[in-house]
């Protein structure tokens, strides 16, 4: 068993309301500094079984067709064993 | 200039119909094997000038006051230096 990472972000040329909307709280709650912020989407998939590439080019295809919109949004794939889970305790 | 990365996911306790969907619409694709599917929100800060312990801390506190429901959602911060770019290209 595997924890497959599927990052979704609007592609550089896009604009960004949200994320937009981010960047223009920030100064107003005492933060500056900062001089773009984009938001987009993380999807975290248990894969049953081994990782095999044949299995990793499922999950590409996945997010291809149905996580990411290719019009306007670029995606990346990549392996998060399954033992580490790096959230921070809150 | 520093791009670091800020990711909320639902806390594991929590119920996340948007990650159910997606893992209800796989096998009906033609996709098996995918025990389960969480989804998030991903957020690119450009952060201005030299990173310092300062810096990220600062980023911490706009990820738990800003972009994070601490009752319901978990954050992770990292650096992800500026002159990479790793998305896929489409």
């Amino acid at each position: 068993m595997a924890r497959v990472v599927v990052d979704v972000m609007l592609k550089p040329e896009i604009l960004d309301p949200q994320g937009k909307a981010v960047q223009g709280a920030l100064p107003r709650l005492g933060f500056a500094g900062i001089s773009d912020v984009r938001q987009g989407k993380r999807f975290e998939l248990e894969v049953d079984g081994e990782l095999t590439d044949e299995r990793l080019a499922e999950v590409h295809e996945i997010a291809e067709k149905l996580l990411s919109n290719p019009v306007i949004e670029d995606f990346s794939v990549y392996v998060e064993e399954f033992a580490d889970d790096e959230d921070d305790e809150q």
